[in-house]
């Protein structure tokens, strides 16, 4: 309640500093809207219930990651994980199961090894980060330089990094929502043209992870064309401590690092696509989505086998419905998130005629952890009217949220198209434990909380199928 | 006090049974032993209370890890822990620091690699057991037969088990004493023998450890001479687990492992002991003990770092006293632990001797959990004394325990020649989740944790080096 109404408030706060911008038809009506709410409410909370019952989420993700496994994009695991998913679809009895083909980059992780040679030779565990190149085939050894941020390391000077390793030590922070990755990322994503810049011969960070587990985090890093492209990678964060702990002894550390990493330029996958056609309005689109490839040291499970489970177990729930509803319910599974969100763009430029019919979208893609809030990302006038779609959400656990929802990856870019999006956040306490590493396997799912997921998107999927409330302008971004 | 009630129940019990086997000197002087205790008392709970408020043993432990880390009995870095160990006795200041040389078994862990190749193609995480032989060059692809325990492979018909690979899938359970490892273990230890005597052509076991984490445990595996030496390795928890779904789905699982470990013969490595000259009886010894070695994936952290720092760190506290207690307190930090009790047994031969002269011995070899009970092994008819004797450490937290230590893993061959000894029981619920693992790191080790263990020490060896109860013949054992 306490949710409901600070969410009114700052709908009507932004109404009245927007409202002013709104052009196009808004369905204002509260009696009719409450009406319909009434009856789809039941009904969804009766796919809720089922939801919490049902072990095809768990059965799913369980089989994609004992029947495929790791699948990174462009390899021949990826293709396997598409066939798994048009098969599983089909066998499903979705409407409609098709996939469209994308361009993704290929990649192969090779060896990476790396040592302290002095003051005090140790091993350390590594990996390479997604798209880094290899060293010279005897590998480099070069005393290291370390930064707490890559703001620091951007702040360094030339002859300071000239010729050597980088280090960013910076820590990420345990939250339940996951921000403390948002701003450590940057050291993995950027860091390598930031240390080539400056003339460093390669980067190895402190892993983007909240554990302490002897494992790296892989993850994807970008190279600028300009710029030297050196090798990237990341240690686990005990390795991190140990660095530092040998730093206090002596500020002359001499690494080794060897990797054999390569890219491969650009292979073939697939967007995999299942829909439950809309009764009334077909032609109009509640998309869920997940993303099927995966990093390729764990199974996939919580990244993002998890995602593609409960939207395919949300969606089959309203398959079976006697009576479909209003939108069609689009489950798409995209290719190549985890090397770029490339089956989001894909999908976005494919369906770029089609997207003023995206009623709305959501993707699912921050493990296994149970839905605690619901964001829309939606027009500020519509915002109270919607959360009221969903409100019986909230009797699963699911607070009413904010109006700043990103959608999750693969559909960040769709609000600035002008589609609105969903943000069903999940308790993410655990995530970055085990997020781009060996540990991402079937062990961490809580079948439970999986099922609350489902539960939590059948609810959604289903309301926003029947919604009559316009959600469209979106409030431009500053 | 329930603890010691019951205690006293026991040896009282235990007395009456066994009493009439008593045959040499006993001290029932229950008046003087309470004089002694109140004055010693006092003293060691100062120590105590100055061990709870030290970081000694937790610089000593991280001093190690980060300097030499790492130290597999017989290699190079074995004989930079013994100097390590040589220099930091010698900066504490002990009355005597010296080594003694143990012949090793060197091995060296070379690769392991292995995959699921079908029906469903994935990599596994294994790691080699400890003198394991390799495969051959290419490697052995072979199908699998799986065993819930050892027992049922031993119970199993040759042609099952010929021209197999055994995946034995024993569950390590979780307890605060450890007992699940003793359950387990075998397979690691004898499972390699009883497979090759069926004619299997290697062995992978699920690994003997309580994690979750995609890390396999290694240990040390035997070979026994007229059975052939066959490969032997440990899969993660979630790998065991991975090919439990797979069997689900189809009996018939091909193996591919590949593994390049070999024996090297033997080596020469060093007990390191320092020692506190006891004031009036120097001749007679209460031994503390740890080990120095370690396996090569961690750091030895846990096993054996956190013993090593804690016997050392309560020595030295008792080394810094003004007035030494009577008997010699003696530190032995044991080589080659893992590979077989090297340097226990090593130590109890060249010490055969001057066994009779040992009064109690304890080793600290179950990582840095507090310590909440302390169990001995003297003669029953003084075990209510000796138990008197300690009881102020029940104020740090550690029960009165029974008589049926073991001592530990490099004395628990003392007993039966003879030499008492007392286990100080350490909360070891989460020590099989990083043992043997690379995860076995400093991060693992609670300073707070490790403090009370050397409070807990301190309180025990200045108590037994000043006790004058006879704690000898012990119970022959059934």
């Amino acid at each position: 309640m306490k949710n409901y109404k600070s969410a009114s408030l700052i709908a009507l706060f932004t109404l009245v500093l927007f409202g002013c911008q709104q052009t196009t038809k808004i369905n204002n009506d509260p009696i009719k809207a409450t009406i319909n709410n009434s009856e789809d409410a039941k009904i969804s909370q009766q796919l809720a219930q089922q939801a919490l019952q049902s072990n095809l989420a768990y059965d799913l993700v369980e089989s994609l990651t004992v029947e495929v496994g790791p699948r990174l994009a462009g390899t021949d695991k990826d293709l396997q994980a598409v066939d798994w998913a048009i098969h599983n679809l089909k066998s499903l009895g979705f409407d409609k199961v098709y996939k469209e083909s994308v361009q993704v980059p290929a990649w192969s992780r090779g060896k990476a090894v790396a040592s302290i040679v002095s003051p005090f030779e140790q091993p350390l565990v590594i990996t390479a980060l997604g798209g880094s190149v290899s060293t010279p085939e005897k590998g480099i050894q070069a005393p290291i330089i370390r930064f707490d941020t890559l703001s620091d390391l951007i702040a360094a000077s030339n002859k300071d990094v000239e010729g050597k390793i980088v280090f960013i030590d910076h820590q990420t922070e345990k939250h339940k929502d996951g921000r403390g990755y948002g701003i450590t990322v940057g050291a993995r994503s950027k860091g390598a043209v930031e240390a080539a810049k400056k003339g460093a011969m390669a980067i190895v960070i402190r892993s983007i992870g909240t554990d302490h587990d002897r494992m790296a985090h892989t993850g994807m890093m970008r190279y600028q064309e300009d710029v030297p492209k050196i090798p990237a990678a990341a240690m686990s964060i005990p390795d991190a401590e140990l660095i530092n702990g040998m730093l206090k002894r002596d500020p002359n550390i001499i690494m080794s690092l060897n990797m054999s990493s390569k890219n491969l330029g650009v292979a073939t996958s697939y967007n995999v696509i299942a829909e439950v056609t809309g009764h009334s309005k077909p032609e109009e689109i509640v998309l869920i989505g997940a993303h099927l490839d995966s990093w390729d040291e764990g199974t996939g499970a919580i990244d993002d086998g998890a995602g593609v489970a409960i939207v395919t177990a949300a969606a089959k729930l309203i398959q079976d419905l006697p009576k479909k509803p209003a939108r069609t319910i689009r489950v798409v599974l995209y290719a190549a998130e985890e090397v770029g969100l490339v089956g989001g763009k894909a999908y976005a430029a494919e369906h770029s005629e089609e997207l003023s019919k995206h009623y709305i979208a959501a993707e699912s893609d921050f493990g296994a952890g149970p839905v605690y809030q619901i964001d829309f990302n939606v027009a500020p006038t519509s915002f109270s009217q919607i959360q009221h779609q969903v409100s019986a959400i909230t009797q699963i656990g699911v607070a009413l949220g904010t109006n700043t929802a990103s959608g999750g990856p693969d559909v960040s870019m769709l609000p600035k198209l002008g589609v609105p999006v969903a943000s069903l956040k999940q308790d993410g306490t655990d995530y970055f434990d085990y997020h781009h590493t060996p540990n991402d396997t079937l062990d961490k799912i809580d079948p439970k909380a999986l099922a609350q997921n489902v539960a939590a998107y059948v609810h959604f999927a289903y309301m926003m199928a029947q919604s009559e409330v316009e959600l469209r302008p979106l409030q431009p971004k500053n």
